[in-house]
């Protein structure tokens, strides 16, 4: 159990953190502070909320756990106005979709308080507080990705608290975290959205008579570009690395194709159709 | 109404045709031809099938409509065998998922009976006769691929065929049809394919922590090798321009990546959302 829960900056992670914490009852009393004056006082008004102060400072001035949720490249930035105003014994995590470069840059903005970071798999393509829910964690991964000199009570807290939440935690170094997403979350995008500009120049016509694979395999492409721009700047270098390791074998798949190496293809499509089989469901 | 539809080699879309056909009563009688002695013997005991004949020339020699139903690669010579059985006015389409080589090599092989192209977009990760449904047809679009010279009779006789089994039908040369489902169906499977077998050989943890983003991306990773050899195999020219189309865009996306140019990317991931979110649901 936590005494108070501060949550700054809150949109659909933010504010969903807030309802599922308020649902489970691991906190006491959570405190919420958003840029906007508006925002603010409608927050204030949430039954997961207890108090939503003018500033930042004063949000987190009694915290034992304080959540950053702005957007990825603004969780050191607010970590540092923080710092200064956090109780010795707080922790402070996050919920940014990279790692490496945050870990870092916010365990220095709040030396010598304590970061640990997190990364709760979650989301929709629906974005802001409003559409925050208790269960979006709820049988979710959620990374918790703490650096080398890490305390290790400080982990335990941030791990026990996700677990509370409903999501199921994996521990991973910051560094393997941001390979790991590269591939399994930041390439998927960046092919649905590839895809779809590409038949964005398409006669409009083709598109309206697709089924549903093509659905499915485009459907995250809908997603904000504002939050996927942060995101690819943010894991610049093992996206790329991941694009090219996918150009490399969509190039070999073209040229069996072109070859008439049927033996080949066909055993590209069983990897692929084994691989999706033994996806859990 | 058609008197007597002949279907030919049931797989999954074959039985569905029949039991469409018969929820419907687009068809009086419904005849139906299987390889295996042990499929004909089963289907013959099914509602939706009113004979079962030992060869495909006596299953058609009192057809109206015949609808050939084998992978791709035997449609023609499935064709040939039964050209000498068919009655005058009888009028035959198929099931495949490519067509200009196919309309092209039936039509000849029939000659002078009368063959329309069709492809009805639906069907499952499972294939076979027994997975058949009465409702795989309803709201999906169907191609119906007339060559230049086909009869306006027969064409018109194809297209009411497809609506009564509740298909939204569309009419397209086989060259064009073949370009537009290179584009929104083959290359989606490349695609997804490519991913699941790259990811494959990665650790295996990396995919079970994968959020619904990459399933949904990746879904049809699982359909079946042997029909998609098949499809790649008669859209060979089609589906390479489409891979080249694709290598480009991601090769662009890529290059602005590199360059951190921030304005090239977000307005790709803009065209990917306004592309997606105007597909209709």
């Amino acid at each position: 159990m936590i005494d108070t829960l501060a949550i700054l900056a809150p949109g659909l992670l933010g504010a969903s953190v807030a309802r599922a914490a308020r649902a489970c009852g691991v906190a006491q009393r959570i405190t919420i502070w958003a840029r906007r004056p508006e925002v603010r006082l409608a927050i204030a008004r949430e039954p997961w909320c207890d108090a939503a102060p003018e500033t930042a400072e004063e949000t987190v001035n009694a915290a034992h756990l304080v959540v950053l949720a702005p957007p990825v490249s603004r969780i050191p930035e607010l970590a540092a106005r923080i710092a200064g105003a956090l109780p010795a014994e707080a922790i402070v995590t996050d919920v940014g979709s990279t790692k490496a470069e945050v870990c870092r840059a916010t365990t220095a903005a709040l030396n010598p308080r304590i970061f640990v970071g997190s990364h709760p798999m979650a989301g929709s393509e629906k974005s802001g507080w409003e559409h925050g829910t208790a269960d979006l964690f709820t049988g979710r991964t959620c990374f918790v990705t703490p650096l080398e000199d890490s305390p290790e009570a400080a982990v335990a807290t941030v791990v026990k608290f996700w677990d509370a939440l409903g999501a199921k935690v994996v521990t991973a170094h910051p560094d393997e975290h941001d390979e790991i997403v590269a591939h399994i979350s930041h390439l998927p995008q960046v092919l649905a959205s590839t895809l779809g500009g590409l038949l964005a120049g398409k006669p409009a016509k083709w598109s309206q008579l697709a089924g549903n694979g093509l659905r499915d395999t485009t459907r995250i492409a809908a997603g904000d570009p504002t939050m996927w721009c942060d995101i690819l700047e943010h894991n610049r270098e093992e996206v790329l690395r991941a694009i090219r390791g996918y150009h490399h074998k969509l190039h070999e798949l073209e040229s069996a194709i072109a070859n008439r190496d049927w033996a080949d293809i066909r055993a590209r499509l069983e990897r692929g159709r084994h691989w999706r089989t033994g996806l859990s469901a």
